[in-house]
């Protein structure tokens, strides 16, 4: 049951799709006092949700901040990432979910002020506010997924491997990654071009020197089953003669500061516009731009720095410079010498900066700010709405760093800039089903880590949760070490693991798609299945994956087994050397299971079936008939399997459902 | 069996007090090359110690750099914390300890590059190394102990719980501070003095306004038995009149630049000197203006800022404020921009200031990078050294954020500024053992957190495991949350905890003596006691306390219990609202313990002992005599009880020591 509560004049972000009719507000069931908002919490409640962020899957005892930040230490002492996803579910006797639709700020106080309460906080009290009640999780979650809408579905072959640095500098640079990937038969069906494949960090560019065969690249990948996937940013360059730049120019494209002057940023090609993405001429505009590397033949892109990320406003910039020369001449104590360096690191992402320009929405001005949340979804949206234009019957590969529910429909996102440590793997484990609730299922983090020295032992697993995620992807930041996985020496175990992600391609599709389809999640805390079992619900490290198996990842250097909390009978599932063979059979409650590096463990469910196929070096050459069903149990159930072309927007065909059967 | 094995010439850090002969070089065992040493590992080894450093119990997969260093981000990718702790021992079929004596950088690759291979790393070929085999861990740390002789023993008091901020900015904060304690009844012995006591930041100054009061203030706490503990800086302030500069700069007791000018750097105060803590007649000097406050009838001090931290030489700083005039015109690009901040940004702590100044030492013009993991040392031991001048019968609480083996004689050392984060929780349980091997025992990190806003359920299971660790101390930076207990509503469960501590007393106070007199750990990994279990070995988060007891602390927001190891008989002694009683008795294997917030549960060894007070609101408090002993077995050992009167140094004394059976 879903109530909608209407509080002053929110901007529309249309990330709900069919809006109820606003109840009263007297109805509103819990305290409220301006814009603030406090909901009781049980000791047994658990708060899911809220998306990308930090700590855990039950996120009681911290404050979140929807506020989309460009951030790369994902410490426990943040409150924002990337993305704003204003949902949350307290689970405990009662299941009551929560929409909050504002593309401003948002605070959670989930319990870090007061244990038993969860506020929420607004700076104005313009929002639209969905109450959901559901008989368990699962139900809140689906009924939420209705309103907003359906999930982004990507191409099939972005379900295979893909590798990525910050950069690939050369076409032949970007020859050798596929060579020894080949070579070594490690599987691969993508290489990602970050910044540098750009002339000068311009968009919608190609290097004219350093990619100077760029189509014949393309072409040549494309023989090799490898797509290559490019980078777009949210800055446009400032230079005379760059055909993006004069023509937004001239149109009046680029957001504007308060004179009406085009407001001037410093990202990585240093002077920048940003394009007005809200603004639907301008962002029509944008969105088309892609369509120079569309018929350049690529098919997948990724959208950076849409936060938007910002180095430094020209206007900052400039009396920061003027403020440095007072602090020449002082005798630079605590205070002063702190303020002087923190002005400095305070830069970039100023606050001040997001209330300095404007955009055109939905026929108004409106000051950044407001809005800050939807820019990189609005972003990501110009460039579907573009393919929905341009390559109207295929599917094109599409993620973005910022997001804001309503974006889960444009595109996937990747979990942004993480590092190379132990503590970032076990982030991404939490942070899947909270994404899943709020509609992002193409997602993934940067395995290995993207910044700080990744380890070999923590590459391998990394890599041996990542063959879960929908997105897998291995990528690294410049001045870090190579990661490719043949820099290893055990790059073999690694080639291996890999390999088990094709194996289970036809499964994990399979399960994304039903969950695409049916506004269901693909990873599950065992608190959503197993609501029941306290044990089951506390368990922050272990997730259920789709309807059949379980899995338990080992996220500690060194580790070489792990406690696992079986919550009903199960089987294991031993993948060693990438050949999977059935292990111990577990009864309910805690076990310690040995998982030495390389190995790949799956807790299959009593009764459900999983099927694999033989694998295959990339997605195009995987037999999607040649299955094995792994199951045991007295009364298997069938498994709904899907497939379908990979390419075309049919998802909704009967025969691509499948009854599968033991 | 301890060998030494010298190469080149050494600096004499008198680190090791009896030192064998030199063995030939040529039978040196393993592999080398130049600077380079190459020890292989088996896949079963183990590598423990390093003292203060990142990463787990076992080293393995990281590099480590001895290079003292001030950094708050205690972070997975960081290679130094405050202290240079060059020991470490390979366990596994054989156990080896190697100690590298040299107070320069040292670098330890352990498996990071090679899985199988522990590379250690010179700058320059000038050091004592000491190879140590045994036929236990225990046996080799003994014998390490042994030569780098006795452990620091702090009076008794200093056992107790201790509440710091920075800063207690007036002496009525600190009266409020007492008083809050006491009328919640929160057992408290010490209040601790940051850098606002001072007058301007001027070591051994005490704010005239502010602090007014001074002597009276410490006499009244001395009437609640609460002591005054006084921060000191490594950094003397440039200022005119005053004394402690006046008489430095006049003795010439300061570091010299390379034209032989007392060496500049900005720290706290802005402008300071360094005392040259390594020379003898200058450092005795630093060592008698403690008395100035020792007279004020102070008995403790923590000395801080001796890595030495410094935010910017003059020297350097003129240079960057020259250079920032070059960026200001330019179009600051990815490059550029990242030079600009970067440059700032490493104003702090740069390598290149530490190659800018000089030492005297043992009669040698040496320049501060070839000593640097000793400063802190010898200001530590400096302060040690007056201390026996000036109360040769009585002990003083002392102890360094920087440190080098062979400091843990003059004092202990916290764990430096963390943060609030539930890993630095587990970093702290971690960090025990390995400190405990390198001869640090009066140790602890700050509870709650240094850095970023704490929470409350971190606050009671840092409490829960923080009651076991000799130094016990609560702190915390400007700017975050305040984390007195009685600013929580949980403040109750929290003092219960902190009594729980007082109950311990006997049993903690009596096995630091035992480890400190026998140069054996407190906190020991339990592959320590348990070899030949291969799950024993592998637990990274649970820890023997002593020779009765095990602890298995949680640290994990919103857990409510978690799985235990046991690796022999125990019975489970659980703190209820501060109660102690006997619960479940565990066999051999791993269980999942229930342990609610505010509980805290200790596994009791079977046959022996664990003697508990009544408690007590401060440490005098405490009857000594009136235990109540906790046991369990047929064959319950006696209990070596060690007491003393806590003040005077006969640590020897035989009546020390009384046999308790049950």
């Amino acid at each position: 049951m879903t109530r909608r509560y209407c509080f002053g004049k929110p901007i529309d972000t249309e990330a709900v799709l069919n809006k109820p009719e606003c109840s009263p507000r007297e109805e509103f069931p819990v305290k409220r006092e301006n814009g603030r908002f406090f909901f009781p919490l049980t000791e047994e409640d658990i708060v899911y949700g809220l998306g990308e962020n930090v700590r855990g899957i039950n996120k009681r005892g911290w404050i979140y901040e929807s506020m989309c930040a460009d951030d790369g230490v994902h410490g426990e002492d943040k409150v924002s990432l990337y993305g704003a996803h204003n949902f949350f579910l307290i689970s405990g006797e009662r299941h009551l979910g929560v929409f909050w639709d504002t593309p401003g700020k948002v605070t959670f106080d989930v319990g870090y002020t007061r244990y038993d309460l969860l506020e929420v906080r607004l700076e104005e009290l313009d929002v639209d506010c969905y109450l959901i009640e559901g008989d368990s999780p699962d139900a809140v979650v689906e009924e939420f997924r209705g309103l907003i809408g359906r999930s982004y579905i990507p191409p099939l072959w972005a379900f295979g491997y893909g590798q990525s640095r910050w950069s690939y500098m050369t076409s032949e640079e970007v020859r050798e990654v596929a060579r020894k990937h080949r070579e070594h038969r490690i599987p691969l069906d993508s290489i990602y071009l970050d910044i540098d494949y750009m002339e000068r960090y311009k968009d919608f560019t190609v290097d004219g020197e350093r990619f100077g065969d760029f189509e014949e690249l393309v072409r040549e990948m494309d023989e090799e089953h490898i797509h290559l996937v490019p980078i777009i940013d949210a800055g446009v360059k400032i230079e005379e003669g760059y055909e993006v730049y004069e023509e937004g120019k001239e149109k009046g494209y680029f957001c504007k500061d308060e004179q009406g002057e085009d407001f001037v940023v410093g990202v990585w090609p240093g002077k920048c516009h940003f394009p007005d993405m809200l603004d639907e001429e301008a962002g029509a505009w944008f969105g088309n731009q892609y369509q120079k590397l569309l018929d350049m033949g690529i098919d997948g892109f990724w959208n950076d720095m849409n936060e938007p990320a910002i180095f430094y406003s020209e206007k900052h910039m400039k009396e920061v410079f003027d403020r440095i020369g007072e602090f020449r001449t002082k005798n630079l104590d605590v205070n002063s010498y702190f303020e002087f360096t923190g002005m400095v690191a305070g830069i970039a992402n100023n606050q001040e900066d997001y209330k300095s320009f404007y955009h055109n929405y939905q026929g108004r001005r409106i000051r950044h700010d407001q809005v800050h949340n939807i820019f990189g979804y609005y972003m990501t949206r110009r460039a579907s709405e573009a393919f929905d234009r341009l390559r109207p019957d295929q599917r094109v590969l599409l993620y973005s760093r910022s997001s804001y529910v309503g974006m889960h429909r444009y595109g996937g996102i990747w979990q942004g800039d993480n590092l190379g440590w132990w503590s970032h793997l076990a982030l991404n484990i939490k942070m899947m089903p909270s994404l899943n609730m709020c509609g992002f299922l193409y997602t993934g983090a940067d395995i290995g880590g993207f910044g700080s020295n990744t380890t070999e032992d923590l590459m391998i697993r990394w890599l041996s949760f990542a063959i879960f995620t929908p997105l897998m992807r291995n990528h690294s930041a410049m001045g870090t070490r190579k990661q490719e996985v043949y820099q290893f020496e055990r790059q073999e175990a690694m080639g291996n693991i890999i390999k088990i992600r094709y194996q289970l391609l036809p499964y994990l599709y399979s399960e994304f798609m039903k969950a695409a389809l049916g506004n269901r999640m693909m990873f599950r805390p065992l608190g959503f299945l197993y609501g029941k079992d306290s044990l089951a619900r506390r368990v922050e490290d272990q997730l259920m994956v789709g309807e059949s198996i379980m899995i338990a990842p080992v996220y500690e250097q060194n580790a070489l087994g792990r406690t696992v909390y079986i919550p009903e009978r199960m089987k294991l599932l031993r993948f060693h050397q990438g050949e999977p063979s059935f292990g111990q059979m577990y009864e309910k409650g805690y076990h310690y299971v040995e998982m030495p590096l390389g190995d790949v463990c799956i807790f299959l469910r009593e009764n459900y079936i999983l099927p694999l196929s033989r694998g295959g070096e990339h997605v195009e050459a995987v037999d999607w008939q040649d299955l094995t069903l792994y199951s045991f149990g007295e009364q298997v159930k069938p498994y709904g399997y899907y497939s379908d072309d990979g390419v075309s927007k049919d998802y909704d065909l009967e025969k691509n459902v499948l009854l599968l059967a033991v």
